[in-house]
């Protein structure tokens, strides 16, 4: 029997409030998960929905994947048919998916902090329902945060010293702010780079903003971030968007890849730019985490369910 | 062995032809499902497939909560990807549900008896697939009547000379015409409120219309209907809607709530148009039975498949 | 135990490479499959994804039910809801599902052999997830063209000799030319018919155009296409399209129905347009194959997904 150690919890939808050993326990937990390790063995059904208000293959996949692994029963949800189409409220919905039975919501949704309602219901409510944050807004995307770190600590073995770059559209990215504050509790070093436009002073505190060209050669991580053109519509800087302007002086291309430490990493949290972040051709290169950031998400993911039926005591967990 | 009294039939497509007692025999049998009675066994995989033409995420998640409950294989199916958009028929897409296998279809459609042609396929016509309606154009809507005559009998035990408002946009609700008719069976008295241009002499065999505030204090149940904004366009009434003034003149309001007799339960089918129908904040008073409507639904849903089940031999039953 | 003698593959996106030894395995063996044969013992679960990036629900609703039958675990994708919206290439996507350990992708698309680049990944790529075509563009359709020769052998026991005519839009019929080129292989012999438009000297290798009233009292099987109103907008031909003139002279309509040999069969892939390629009130006639189309169709698919199980040893299977 493995020793657990795994925090549980109602709701897990940011990762400001875990400790340094909880997230050092979560990744524990995934990358048991990832070696093969036995899942827990659920007495009772667990319901759980997947309600992505915003497009998302891959995190939406992922979960699926979790799910099923963990052995769960995936109720299907559409937003796109759902009564939200006549009005109804996300708390009306979810007091909805409570009394048919569904456990777990995982959610996805445009609005920051959309989840405040469902994990403290006003006097009176009774909704009782786990709510799993898949992303809110330009808020916070717990899951994305964690495999990140999942995948760090599998290359490295530990945060202690290393330094990490956060490059391209902070403002816009809702992993940049959790992963800069996790990062440096963890004890890595936080650096920012990228259009100036997109960087602003309350990230001081994190860490400092340089030339891509000075980071290159000093990095241990080159985390980029997706240009988010469907965010940007409307935005001054947008409308002069030149991708090739961007790549050659934000973007890794074979050059800079070339200076990066031989044991640095490339990450990238997807959908990739092709030729705007990064070379195209260097997707799957070695140093290019992006197929191994998706792997651990699945991994990441069950662990984090878990803690939610652990913290519900459902499926007869305790 | 739990005694079973069940009707069994190859399609359940509404409650005018249910006898008194089938009535009783539904409503004790979800109430077994409820109290965690178990289901039975089958023998052989079943196939059911959701095909909501319309939106309805309570219906559509209801039934798909059900069906994984009875132990059967859900096959998806998205009707905004379907042939439908190629021109094809729902005779011919049924055609197509059952030659591949599909033993149920749940369909939800704008069309009025969409289902006649599905259960009496003309003379040389081979379609054998079991139909359950869960809502046609204007027409039926019997899981939702089914699981509002469990709610009722649930909270009083019994139906005989209980004193049931129907209030608000009757015209254009599915479920109040189910709900007059067959409560008037079961021995309820039934009466009727809200706009009167909503009102048809058509009900008058059923009972009678009142002003609200006279109804109030007297009645056991309060059954509001949705004011289905989206079916009104064109309407001459519509365009001078206000919801202020509907929820003031025939809306439960907290003055409206208190002279409710001790006993006397508010039932809605969701969703509810907050302030409108209901005040928003009494969505979850002792009174209100939408959450418990919702609960139920799903033992009601998993009563009336079990019945399509026995009456196609479906799974190995008999 | 029954004999196997099947081909294996790590990808199934054509006909063209089948020999006939390996077509008539695959037919045997979904024949035993439709006579209730045992499925394999899969010892490790195996996740397939339906990617269905244009509509067909015939199609995606046989696979859904094929994968349920052979015990695979069925991860949703909706196109509707995917980062493709954001611009993501096919190539990435699949990326992501091979991460996050989906086993083999079941794909329609738009873009002829969209799947070149997914069963050949370049240098340096390092994808590796199971591909099977179910349509690309006006290319091929295996398991259509599959199911319609296991019909054909369900009736007639043997393709030498037997005369088929393919009948109507070949242009723009993704099944018409796997069909031709198979057929002749068999040892069947091919015929055309249908708009002159529509025909082209191309074809003119595997049989020649006739009028239909000539080929109607002669043929064995006669193999309708859907006029595929869908795709011609902008073709001058469709501009003037009359239905009730194509009817008259391209359909089948009860006039030629009784000219038909006794033993000759009737076969079209679906949707139907009634009244066009054949008068609506003998989609159920005795000779006319459509819903035989459908249920082998599942078979079929069980045993072309069964040959990648193999191919990729999925699930435990050599």
């Amino acid at each position: 029997m493995e020793k657990l150690n795994l925090v549980s919890l109602p709701h897990f939808v940011s990762v400001e409030n875990l400790s340094v050993e909880e997230v050092e326990a979560l990744i524990k937990r995934a990358e048991y998960f990832k070696n093969g390790g036995a899942t827990p063995r659920l007495t009772q059904p667990v319901y759980i929905s997947n309600m992505f208000f915003e497009d998302s293959s891959r995190t939406h996949t992922s979960f699926e994947m979790a799910e099923r692994k963990l052995g769960l029963t995936v109720i299907p949800f559409d937003p796109a048919h759902s009564s939200v189409n006549k009005g109804e409220t996300l708390y009306d919905t979810s007091l909805i998916m409570d009394a048919v039975g569904v456990n777990i919501e995982v959610i996805r949704h445009s609005q920051n902090e959309y989840y405040q309602d469902l994990i403290h219901p006003k006097k009176h409510q009774h909704l009782n329902i786990g709510v799993i944050n898949a992303g809110d807004g330009s808020g916070q995307h717990p899951s994305q945060c964690l495999l990140d770190m999942m995948t760090i600590h599998e290359h490295f073995g530990h945060f202690k010293g290393l330094k990490v770059a956060i490059v391209g559209d902070i403002t816009n990215s809702r992993v940049a702010k959790s992963n800069m504050e996790l990062l440096t509790r963890l004890g890595a070093e936080v650096y920012f780079s990228g259009p100036e436009y997109w960087y602003s002073s309350e990230y001081d505190k994190y860490g400092k903003y340089e030339k891509l060209d000075k980071l290159v050669p000093e990095m241990d991580v080159m985390m980029l971030l997706r240009v988010q053109h469907e965010r940007h519509s409307g935005d001054p800087n947008e409308k002069s968007f030149d991708a090739k302007a961007y790549h050659e002086e934000y973007g890794i291309n074979h050059k800079r890849y070339q200076e990066l430490k031989p044991d640095t990493i490339i990450m990238h949290p997807g959908p990739i730019n092709h030729d705007v972040e990064l070379s195209g051709d260097l997707v799957e290169s070695d140093k290019c985490m992006f197929t191994r950031q998706m792997q651990n998400g699945v991994f990441m993911r069950m662990a984090m369910i878990e803690v939610v039926l652990r913290g519900r005591k459902l499926g007869g967990l305790k």
